[in-house]
């Protein structure tokens, strides 16, 4: 076992330099769960700093993901282990999701994740793109299997075989479904939350007896996932439509949200394919249409999967760890007693708790930390790092007033801090819920604002080439070819991320060919 | 393809004769989704009659599940794809119990499913169990893996790998955790929902300070699965304790719930393991105690699984087909609108929808079924068979009174039918949701009386194979050896499903050994 506890997320998801070794050794021995009624010491968190952002945005990363015990890596390389405050995140992101997919007309089901290894062969473009990263299972039950078994990547193989089997005339259509799974994809380069072995999704899979319906499907669901992204995870990404060269492997077309990190590399935290009918062609999935006519269906299949939890990481958070949106946090306000003397412990107590019950009353997801063993100051920074969007402190003064104090984790220092908020329910709850909404809408705000000023129009392959060695996003003009776009990223290292569905006006030229062009395409390095 | 392409359930998951084939033969054909806007006619659905129940009832079941579709047969051997009717069942078990996991102290997260082959070896019983039913990856990214993964068959060896880093000390207890996951076993005798290849399960995984808090927690989680079973599943299962022989790989002690199905055979239909230090003594999980002192700690684990679904199916069902709990059912009321003449259908569906409003206003889960396409009496049957519990039947007359016919799923025929039940509002939603109370329990009540009138109290071991022999249940006192226990399976097919909890009072004499013994056991035949 010794060689499998590798000493820190670092170097198993290696990215960044072999200096951050020494630093992230016994991460998990210094950030405890707090207990109430511990009496030992504990070394303090501060000890153990978080990388600045600006300096190495990856250790950064791995830091926050560490010491806010959101994840872990798991025993096999490239695997991790999603621990209970970062599955919290998943768990809202769920929470929205499959509402919003039901009242679109969704239900839930479930595929077997083992599929028969000639499935994927059955359509040219996907066995392309999936082969390489499929994990196989060739033993069951002590046997060696006649025919050797993929472990999922995705499903549209499997659910074409039992749409085949289900739908048999238009009457069966729309066929529309989503299911909450698993996939394991063997990449090489993994990196927690955005590239692993294994992640969570959900799969959406539907089937029309149009091309048109298809369509509207598809843009319907990256539609669903643009309104979560903006409205939830408070993540302005841009909608469009993938180029060739970056479409699904069996789609027709490929709609994509995509996400500017803190470091301006793009993130695809989302997809929305129109399949077509390359799987019903290559899966015999047919309908007998209005006139009896047997025709193959039109299909598409959407996800978003754990990697979004990557994205929120990457998306808010700052020098002093996690900083969560309020709608996604999982403890939106925490609640800090301060208190000096015995005799005060108990009165600050009573009030805390009191605020804390006024609070959840109120729907609003609050922790009180009430524990002995930290100083007020190391629970000020350690739920910083955990990205908790509001404190309340309580003192002996604020008893006396019946009031407390308020800071806001957006907002670092007294200007983010008001003091004397009556404890009153009354004034108490409208004012938490407004600061909650206030934090939201700021930190999308403030992503947009930065988003913008990193996104630059650009109307030559030279201009393109600056502004990604800048670390930006070059938006201009492209009707180029697959070998233009894969000499751009050999050359820059970027890629077309999409082709915005909100174009600007006017005539265009293509920055590479010359050549008039429809649309802009985004170009940026991406993880 | 082909080769994969089954006729049917009875076919893939065989148990029973192969006169079955040619009756199941298109089943999926004849029982379609109904259309509002289909004009062709369909073959009616009672052509393809169930099976009864009391003339096999494993065909009974297949059945059930293929036209009700709950579930379907994956492409390969054993697995199964869990459909969307059936999946809102699992659903709805999935929300009462994440509550009640949460309630009681649990958080949500999530391990990979690839575990090291060499973690499956080091406790020595759990080995033995696990081994002749794994499946393994031996590729990865194309390439023969040096360590062959284990796909997940359960969780505790990677959960205490995982734990070993995390608990240092006494503070860092109890650490209580749940997953909701697949999980993979490479049964050869399968049945869908009962034993399939992959199923969907929770499990919960518990580290703890002291023996006793790890049995109190063993023994509160089989008392969260026993209220579930009871209160939402109106199934009465008896909670207990496992032989030594029955006891999980790796557990000293198992608690089950065992719950009698309608062919009498027993279902173990939820577990929770009383682990000791067998999982923490292999894996070095460790803390320090309040004196500094290390000790290993005591552990729980604890499931329930898709196999719920199946035991929901074979408690309640009868000839009709599947009958649901109103708890746990995606559509607790269906409503029927009947007109003859093309000038009554307005009027008798502008008020079915207003029902339909009505109810689903006040959190009832109700569904109209306004096809053109079936005559209300396809419908009955059809939503008979799907085990709706109320169904709401509106025509022309109703119309003119302003009320409702009211039939019980449960109760067959005209003495489960009542007429003119108003459909104002104040009226109808009390009405509706006693009626659903009413069958709710009714539904328990008669799963008892029937419990209760096939468990024979034996006292010696030819009452007990004459018992067994007549598929009961034999409660007998029992303290034989594990040899005798074999003994037992061996000459009668019936094992020991538990000790119950539930134990009669005074002296008792061992059935097998005549020696004198502490508790009655409880032996039957099972899945």
């Amino acid at each position: 076992m010794g060689a499998l506890r590798l000493p820190c997320l670092t170097s198993i998801f290696a990215v960044s330099s072999a200096s951050l070794f020494p630093r992230c050794r016994n991460n998990h021995l210094n950030v405890r769960k707090l207990s109430s009624t511990a009496k030992v010491e504990v070394a303090p968190v501060q000890e153990q700093a978080i990388t600045p952002h600006s300096q190495d945005f990856n250790a950064w990363y791995l830091d926050v993901i560490s010491m806010a015990e959101l994840a872990d890596y798991g025993p096999v390389r490239g695997t991790m282990v999603i621990r209970p405050y970062g599955y919290a995140i998943w768990e809202a992101i769920q929470d929205y999701l499959n509402i919003k997919f039901k009242e679109t007309g969704h239900s839930n089901m479930y595929f077997p994740q083992f599929i028969p290894y000639s499935f994927i062969e059955k359509e040219a473009s996907h066995v392309e793109g999936f082969s390489p990263e499929l994990a196989l299972v060739t033993v069951g039950g002590g046997k060696e299997l006649e025919e050797k078994l993929v472990v999922r990547p995705t499903s549209e193989t499997i659910v074409n075989h039992m749409f085949t089997q289900w739908i048999q005339s238009y009457r069966d259509l729309p066929l529309m479904i989503n299911q909450w799974a698993n996939v394991t994809r063997w990449e090489m380069r993994t990196k927690p939350f955005i590239r692993t072995l294994e992640f969570l999704w959900q799969e959406g899979h539907t089937a029309h007896a149009t091309s048109e319906e298809a369509e509207r499907e598809a843009m319907q669901m990256i539609d669903v996932y643009t309104k979560f992204a903006y409205e939830q995870a408070a993540i302005p990404v841009i909608p469009g439509r993938k180029s060739r060269v970056e479409t699904f492997a069996g789609a027709d077309r490929t709609y994509t949200i995509e996400a500017m990190m803190g470091d301006r590399k793009a993130l695809q935290a989302g997809t929305s394919h129109n399949l077509g009918q390359n799987f019903s062609r290559a899966f015999g999935t047919q309908f007998a249409d209005e006139n009896g006519q047997r025709q193959h269906v039109w299909q598409t299949s959407w996800a978003i999967s754990t990697r979004f939890v990557g994205g929120i990481i990457m998306t808010h958070g700052d020098d002093a760890g996690l900083m969560l949106p309020p709608r996604l946090a999982s403890i939106q306000v925490v609640i800090v007693p301060i208190w000096k003397k015995a005799n005060e412990k108990d009165e600050v107590l009573d009030a805390a708790l009191s605020v804390k019950d006024v609070l959840h009353t109120a729907g609003i997801k609050v922790k009180l930390d009430d524990s002995d063993q930290r100083t007020p100051g190391w629970k000020f920074n350690f739920w910083e790092m955990k990205g908790v969007p509001l404190r309340i402190e309580i003192g002996p003064h604020d008893v006396s007033s019946r009031s407390v104090v308020i800071s806001r984790r957006d907002i670092p220092g007294k200007p983010g801090k008001v003091f004397g908020i009556s404890m009153e329910d009354p004034v108490l709850v409208p004012y938490v819920k407004e600061k909650l909404n206030e934090i939201q809408s700021s930190l999308l705000d403030k992503a947009i604002a930065f988003r913008d000023s990193n996104i630059v129009d650009v109307s030559s392959y030279d201009e393109l080439k600056e502004v990604i060695s800048q670390a930006k996003w070059a938006r201009g003009p492209w009707v180029g070819s697959d070998e233009d776009e894969l000499k751009v990223k050999e050359e820059t290292g970027a890629t077309i991320r999409c082709f915005p569905f909100d174009q600007p006006q006017g005539p265009k030229t293509c920055l590479m060919t010359g050549s008039p062009a429809e649309e802009v395409a985004i170009f940026a390095k991406s993880y």
